[in-house]
């Protein structure tokens, strides 16, 4: 059987999603798609909209045969890491493809990219470090350098969000030695960073989140971007756990953990540096909420993306010796959830698997798993009173989805 | 000028403490009621009712004349440590009696005790430390162990409450050589922990709270017990601030940082000992409400209050580095507010006071004011939105309350 690999979020999961599903399958031809599914933070330092439950749901019904979560160690990381760490797990479970979207559409372009940043190394380091000290972002930074080596014809722009992704799991898959063969897709109408609705079927999850939570927005308002599946997982989930996640629901946590921390403490947060958590601290006193808290802090150093994934850290109380270097491996691959094909799949192949399979929180420990948990664990708490209990009892109950069929 | 000192809670005031206060006055003939005042949180383990200029404009329209507050480092502590903190600052500012309410009413049999334990000490602590080993609580075991010793007619029981407190207080004023005379009142009708109304006019603070927050209960029910000025108080409080606090309302903050912490970080909190900080986290995992949390961790060993201060410095991230041995001093003395006699006194005799008087909070620095600025910023917390940033900026922002006349 042959295995298609995709790096996922689902935050929720939208047509785009499933014009980028069905592509995966006709262009590797491959038997079973295997997503690799951020868990409850995300990459853009985040809670996701609803568990890790609902959207391996979503994933399941929609065409996806193995779900298994990247852990947060992984997920709520800079794109280098992210990609890493998805990347591994892709490669341990025998993917033969990776399947991405991109704004560029075109894979030979990434392998080209990094190929010729690769025999750069030194100098294009040396340039984004020229330019971070002038103030600017880090991916602010390293598109700038690229721009300076002057890349031919038949490279990719690292300006584009999704392009930045490809661009890291194509140099992964290369240092990683892996026999997996890149495609791309290229996305459809929306681009990632959209905040308004710009066609009539495809959108952003950016924008449909920002639809949801508007109060004239709401389930129906995003109806015609999310396919049935999504719109009815949505919907129990509102039915079951009567609210969304957002920052907001956070926020309370936060706040009291930015003034009750001592300095040290803050200090030995993952990504806390150069003072910037003390800052966070003086800020959170004076905040009533994430939003006005997050415009004063943000600069152009700093951008809201890097910020927002330091306060994830500092309210899971991610310590800097817990979180994985550039290169390490994920410990385990927790399973979420599985299709009859993908059962079928796990079942022939696992035993060639190269790093463990996880079906139970309790059955496997290790400081990534911890970090798990602990994640796991706060991301329910954002519920109010019972709902955050029965939540917070689903995480170490809940055994990988199963669904027969679709 | 003659001063008169109280330590004191009001939480919240009543017509007993009413009766202390004339008492007071009325024995000691002095000229001016010094009160020291716990600030957020109690003596039990508890944040206060209301915020501590709520309860210091109760204890002014009722007769106090100066407000002091207790520091946190010594107002969440053991009897004897409380009442450490509040006689070193009676003494420096000058007061030549304290008059306390306790279950004897009789001064001398307080002096008759710390002098015949004092005398005993060995004996006396190893009795203690036997006890304690068949798994009794401390208060418990010195109160078994002073019976042992079959103290002289003359003596007080320690197995009361107030009792406790006036034994320390006596205690301390002769450990600290301080002129201070210690009077006596006895408390009328109401026992400390009393849950039930049993008199028309009085009761204790405990039955008070109780019956505000029980749903057939509120303001309505504890007009009896309250003068005037602490039901208008409770009333603007309301108003003010939607919520009377409780513990229920710091719940979600202490299962999140129970949850948070690492078990070093916990291991670190002041009274944190014996693994007993493990078991609250464990246990907090499962727990929906605080009530229920308390009831599952609470032993013979460790009773309800000595769980609940636990409780605090963990909310509060008190560390045992921050907290004082027994015999320290608190460093300075935070003035709440002041009658127009009271500010008379404090002119004339402020240039003896043996500690710095602190009227703003950002005028002083160290490690006790820190854990105060940190204890009032997490007891605002507990408010919703807009108003818990309201209280949290009065607590950097509000001077000394001067009270004209009453």
């Amino acid at each position: 059987m042959k295995a298609a690999g995709v790096v996922v979020e689902y935050n929720p999961f939208h047509n785009g999603h499933l014009y980028h599903l069905n592509a995966t399958r006709e262009m590797s031809q491959a038997d079973v798609v295997i997503a690799v599914m951020s868990g409850n933070f995300l990459q853009r330092g985040e809670p996701a909209l609803v568990s890790k439950w609902a959207r391996t749901k979503m994933a399941l019904m929609n065409g996806a045969d193995l779900v298994f979560e990247l852990p947060y160690q992984f997920s709520t990381q800079k794109a280098e890491v992210f990609a890493n760490g998805a990347i591994k797990i892709l490669d341990a479970v025998g993917c033969s493809t990776l399947c991405f979207g991109s704004e560029s559409g075109d894979a030979e372009s990434f392998t080209a990219t990094v190929n010729f940043l690769e025999q750069r190394r030194t100098i294009y380091d040396s340039l984004i470090r020229n330019h971070i000290k002038t103030g600017v972002s880090y991916p602010k930074a390293a598109s700038l350098a690229l721009d300076e080596l002057k890349a031919p014809h038949g490279t990719i722009s690292l300006s584009e969000p999704n392009n930045i992704l490809g661009y890291h799991y194509v140099k992964s898959i290369q240092s990683l030695g892996s026999k997996i063969e890149p495609l791309t897709v290229k996305r459809k109408s929306a681009n990632y960073h959209d905040e308004d609705f710009a066609s009539s079927t495809i959108a952003s999850a950016t924008s449909i989140r920002k639809s949801l939570f508007t109060r004239s927005g709401g389930l129906d308002s995003i109806k015609q971007y999310i396919p049935d599946g999504t719109m009815q997982s949505l919907e129990e989930y509102l039915a079951d756990f009567l609210q969304f996640h957002s920052w907001d629901m956070y926020w309370p946590f936060l706040k009291y953990r930015l003034i009750q921390s001592s300095p040290d403490e803050l200090n030995s947060i993952y990504e806390a540096e150069e003072g910037l958590e003390k800052r966070l601290a003086a800020v959170a006193l004076k905040a009533e909420s994430f939003f006005e808290f997050m415009e004063a802090v943000k600069t152009k150093r700093y951008t809201w993306t890097r910020i927002q994934r330091l306060c994830t850290h500092i309210l899971v109380n991610a310590k800097k010796e817990e979180m994985p270097n550039t290169e390490d491996s994920p410990e385990y691959m927790r399973l979420l959830g599985m299709s009859r094909l993908g059962k079928l799949y796990l079942n022939r192949n696992k035993g060639h698997f190269t790093l463990p399979v996880v079906s139970k929180l309790s059955a496997f420990s290790g400081i990534g798993i911890e970090l798990d948990k602990r994640a796991s664990y706060i991301y329910a708490l954002g519920l109010a009173g019972s709902k955050s209990q029965k939540l917070l009892e689903m995480e170490y109950s809940q055994p990988p989805l199963f669904i027969e069929k679709r």
